[in-house]
C-alpha cells in the first residue's frame, strides 16, 4: 500500500511540475481519479495528503485539493569543491553547545535525533521488561557482546546480503564507538583518513579522539562520496582508511548506487586501504528496498561495518555493533580497553525485539514518517528561504542539508536562531575547513506541529534579512 | 553484630598466634566462652566459624572447635622496589587470553568481577524493571546523565565527606572509561603519569589507549601508594597526572590512612598535579566504617574522583561516575566524542535501587562475605604453597596478591593451571615490567565450593613443582 500510494503521488507531482496542473487549479475528484488510476479512493486520498505534505497541493475544505506550486522548485545544493591537504581535526565547541541546548527545550532543528512519536516505545518496554526478568544473565560482563544479540544481528545482516556468524560481531556503545574502534584498530596517530564531506560532526569528532588528520572527499547530493575525488586522494596521500556512509548519508541524505558502492569497495581493496562502513541510516530508506551496504560488496573482508539502533530504536538505548572481519582481534582489545563490554540489558532487550519480530514492522511506518516529513520541511523552507537557497533531496533518513544564497552566514543564522530557542546545525560543523559557511542542516524528523511552522518561516526571514546584509567570506 | 563477633575472632585468632591455644587443642565450649567473652552464644557460633574460614579452627561432629594453626603465619608480600624510569605501557596479549578464558567455564580464581551468588539479583532486577516502565525517560541521550542518577551520586557522595552538587557529576560506562576521560581531559600523548605497582590491568590499558608513558610507584601493602616514591618522582619527572586507588587496592588490597590520603592530596596540590582517583572498592571494607577518598580532603579541587558498581552491584550495568570538578567542560566533551551518552536503563535502575535504600543493608552483607572468603582464601594458599610464599592481607575488596618463592614464575603457574582449567592472573599483567613475574593475583570472592578448594591445592602443588625446577629471573 505504501509504495502504490507514493507512486500515484510521484505521478501527479510530475504532472504539476510539467505544468499539467497549474498553480491555483483544483485537481480531479478523488472518484474520478481513482477510477482513472485504476487505484482505491483511499489509495488516491493518501496520494493527496502526501502531496499536501510536500507543499504541491492545498486542502481547501468541501472544495477538493489544489495545486500549489511551491515558490520556487529549489535545487539539490552544488557538490562542494575538492580540497586536497590532510588537515588535522578540531570541531568541539559547537557541537557542544548544541547538545547542551538540547537539553534546555528549544525547537529541536539541530541533532540528528529520532522524535519520540515516531519510536515503538511500547515494545521496546515490553522487550526491556522481558530482558530485565533475566535476573542473573544481566549481570555479568557482555564482552564481547550477548550470544543472542549476536545472533539477531547475523540473521539481519544476512538479509541485507552479509553473510556472518554471531562470532563476527562485537557489541558497542552505539555507532560512534564503533567508529573509533575501527579507526583505532587500522591507524596510528597522525594518519591521514578519508572522509566525505559535508560530514556529520560525530566523524570528525572520532578523527580528533583518535589523532587522525583528515581529507575531506566532496559528496554528490544524491550519488553520494565522489569516486573520482576518492581516487584523485588515493594517488596523492598515504591514506590509512576512508569513512563512508553508503546509505543516506549525514547530512546530504545521499544514497550511493549499488553499482558505485561495488566500485567503491574495489577501488580501496586495490588499494589496500580499509573502508569503514557506517549504515545508521540504512533501515530508513523512504522508499523501494532497503538499501545494502557496502559491505555486501566486500570480497576481500577489507570493509569494517559499523551500525545501531540510535537512528531507529531509540539513542538512549546506547546500542551499537560492528563486524570488524580481519581486524576482530585488534578491536576486541580496543573496545575491551575503553570500557570492557556494552550494557547487558539494552542487548537482551533488543535481541528479544528484533526475535520477535516487530522491527521490520515498525521500520514500515518509520520510513513512511520520515519520507513525509522531510519533504514537509523541505517544501516549507523552499517557501520560506531567499531565492538562491538549495535543499537536498534526501533518499532516507531525516535530516536536510540547506545551501544558502551566497553570502549569507550558517553560523550568524545559527546565533540568530538560538536567541530565538530555535535550534540549527550550522554548517560549519560539517567540516574541518569553513567551506560550509553558507549552509546549515535541519532535523526533518519531527512532527509538524505550528511551533515548528513558526519557527522554520522565522529562519526564512532570518535569512532573508542575513542576505541585505551579506558576511565577507574569509578565505578557506 | 557483625562487628562484634569480628572483635570476638580477633580476640580469639591473637590468643592461638600467640600460642595460648596450641595446635591440636580442643577450644573451651561455646557456652564458657560465651560467659568468659561476655557476649551471647551465637556471637561466639560467629566468631568460630569466621576462624574456621580463616583457617584457624577446625570443626569436628561431636568434638567441637580444635585448634588448626595455620602451617606457617605468611607474611604479606614486601613492597616492590621502585623503578624510575618512565616506560610506554603495553600489556594487551594476556590480558585477552584471560577475558576469552573467562567466557569458557574454568574455575575463576583470575578476573577481579563479584560473583553473582553475592550480588542483590533481585533487588536490582526490580529496580531495573521499574526503570523499564519510565517509556519515554529511557529513550533520550541521557547526557550527561540522568537526572535521578546524579542527584543519588551527590547524596552518597556527601556520606563520604564529598559535598557537590548532582551538576558535578558525569554518568560513565564503568570506572575504566571515567578514568580514561579523566586522563584524556589532563594530559597529551606521550606524557608521563605516576600509578602504583603494582597496578591493576585496567590502568595499565587506560594508559595505552591514551598513549602515556608511566613511572611506576610501589605500593605498601597496608599504607598504600608509598607517598616517598611519590615525592621523588615528583621530583624527577613532568607528571602531568596521579592515578590512585587509596582504597583496597587492587591487586594489593592496601588501604590508605587518612593522614596519608591527606598528604597524598596536598603533596599533588603543591605540585600542580592532577589526581585521578580510583574508588571502585572503597565501599567494600572489610572492617570498620566506609573510608573516606583522598578527594574529602581535596581542598584546591585538583582530585578528580571515578567510581562505579561494577564491584558492588554488577558489572553487567556498565555503570559508573566521575566528579572532574574543574575539568569538567573538556571531561563532557571527551565522553560525548567517545560514545555521547551512558545507557539510560541502568542509570534510572540503579538511581531506584539507591533510592530504596537497599543499597547500604546490601554492602553489610557483602563485606562481611568478602572478608570471610578471601581469609578462607588466604589460608588455603597459606597452607597449599611452598615456604616463602607470601599472600597480601587486604583491607577491603576480593583479590589477593601472592607473592611466591624467588624462582618461582608466575606465568608458568599460570599456563600450567590453564592447562587444568583454572584461571589465574600472573603476576605480569600488573606492571610494564617484569618485577612482579613471580607473583599472581586470585580471586577471592567466589563461595567456597570443593571445586575452588581442590584448584587451590592443585595450584599450591604447581608452585612446589615450580620451586623444583625454578626460572632464570631476565634483567628488567
Amino acid at each position: 500500500m505504501g509504495v502504490l500510494y507514493n507512486q500515484v503521488a510521484d505521478q501527479l507531482q510530475g504532472l504539476i511540475v510539467e505544468g499539467v496542473y497549474r498553480e491555483g487549479e483544483r485537481l480531479p475528484g478523488v472518484r474520478v481519479l481513482s477510477r482513472q488510476l485504476g487505484v482505491s479512493v483511499s489509495t488516491v486520498l493518501q496520494a493527496h495528503q502526501t502531496l499536501e505534505a510536500r507543499g504541491y497541493l492545498q486542502a481547501r475544505e468541501r472544495s477538493g485539493y489544489f495545486v500549489r506550486r511551491p515558490a520556487r522548485d529549489v535545487p539539490e545544493p552544488a557538490m562542494p569543491s575538492h580540497r586536497s591537504r590532510p588537515l588535522p581535526v578540531t570541531a568541539r565547541d559547537m557541537t557542544l553547545e548544541l547538545c547542551a541546548d538540547e537539553e534546555r527545550r528549544m525547537v529541536p532543528l539541530a541533532t540528528a535525533v529520532p522524535h519520540p512519536d515516531y519510536l515503538p516505545v511500547r515494545q521496546i518496554q515490553q522487550s526491556t521488561l522481558w530482558a530485565a526478568r533475566r535476573g542473573l544473565e544481566t549481570l555479568d560482563y557482555a564482552f564481547p557482546g550477548k550470544a543472542s544479540f549476536r545472533r539477531q544481528i547475523a540473521q539481519r545482516m544476512a538479509t541485507l546480503g552479509v553473510v556472518i556468524t554471531p562470532d563476527d560481531v562485537l557489541a558497542t556503545n552505539g555507532a560512534q564507538e564503533a567508529i573509533i574502534i575501527a579507526l583505532r584498530a587500522v591507524t596510528e596517530p597522525g594518519d591521514i583518513v578519508a572522509v566525505e564531506t559535508p560530514s556529520f560532526p560525530g566523524i570528525l569528532q572520532a578523527l580528533e579522539v583518535v589523532g587522525l588528520r583528515v581529507i575531506e572527499i566532496p559528496t554528490h547530493p544524491s550519488e553520494g562520496l565522489s569516486l573520482e575525488g576518492l581516487a584523485l586522494a588515493l594517488e596523492q596521500w598515504p591514506l590509512k582508511a576512508c569513512v563512508v556512509v553508503c546509505n543516506h548519508s549525514n547530512p546530504m541524505g545521499a544514497r550511493m548506487p549499488d553499482a558505485r558502492k561495488r566500485e567503491l569497495v574495489s577501488m580501496l581493496a586495490a588499494a589496500n586501504v580499509p573502508l569503514i562502513e557506517d549504515d545508521i541510516y540504512g533501515d530508513l530508506n523512504h522508499t523501494g528496498e532497503r538499501p545494502r551496504p557496502a559491505k555486501a560488496f566486500d570480497r576481500t573482508d577489507n570493509v569494517i561495518y559499523c551500525s545501531s539502533f540510535s537512528k531507529t530504536l531509540s539513542p538512549g538505548l546506547r546500542l551499537g555493533w560492528m563486524i570488524p572481519g580481519r581486524h576482530m582481534a585488534s578491536a576486541r582489545q580496543h573496545k575491551y580497553f575503553v570500557n570492557l563490554a556494552t550494557s547487558s540489558i539494552p542487548q537482551l532487550a533488543v535481541a528479544h525485539f528484533l526475535e520477535q519480530g516487530g522491527y521490520d514492522r515498525y521500520l514500515r511506518a518509520a520510513r513512511q514518517h520520515y519520507r513525509e516529513s522531510t519533504e514537509r520541511l523541505r517544501s516549507a523552507v523552499a517557501r520560506a528561504f531567499p531565492e538562491g537557497t538549495a535543499v537536498s533531496r534526501p533518499q532516507g533518513g531525516f535530516v536536510l542539508w540547506v545551501q544558502l544564497p551566497d553570502g549569507v552566514s550558517g553560523t550568524e543564522l545559527y546565533q540568530r536562531a538560538r536567541a530565538e530557542n530555535i535550534n540549527v546545525a550550522p554548517g560549519r560543523m560539517f567540516s574541518t575547513t569553513n567551506k560550509f559557511e553558507n549552509c546549515l542542516r535541519l532535523n526533518g524528523g519531527n512532527p509538524w506541529t505550528p511551533v515548528v511552522e513558526s519557527a522554520v518561516q522565522r529562519l526564512g526571514m532570518m535569512a532573508h534579512e542575513l542576505q541585505e546584509s551579506p558576511f565577507k567570506r574569509s578565505p578557506s
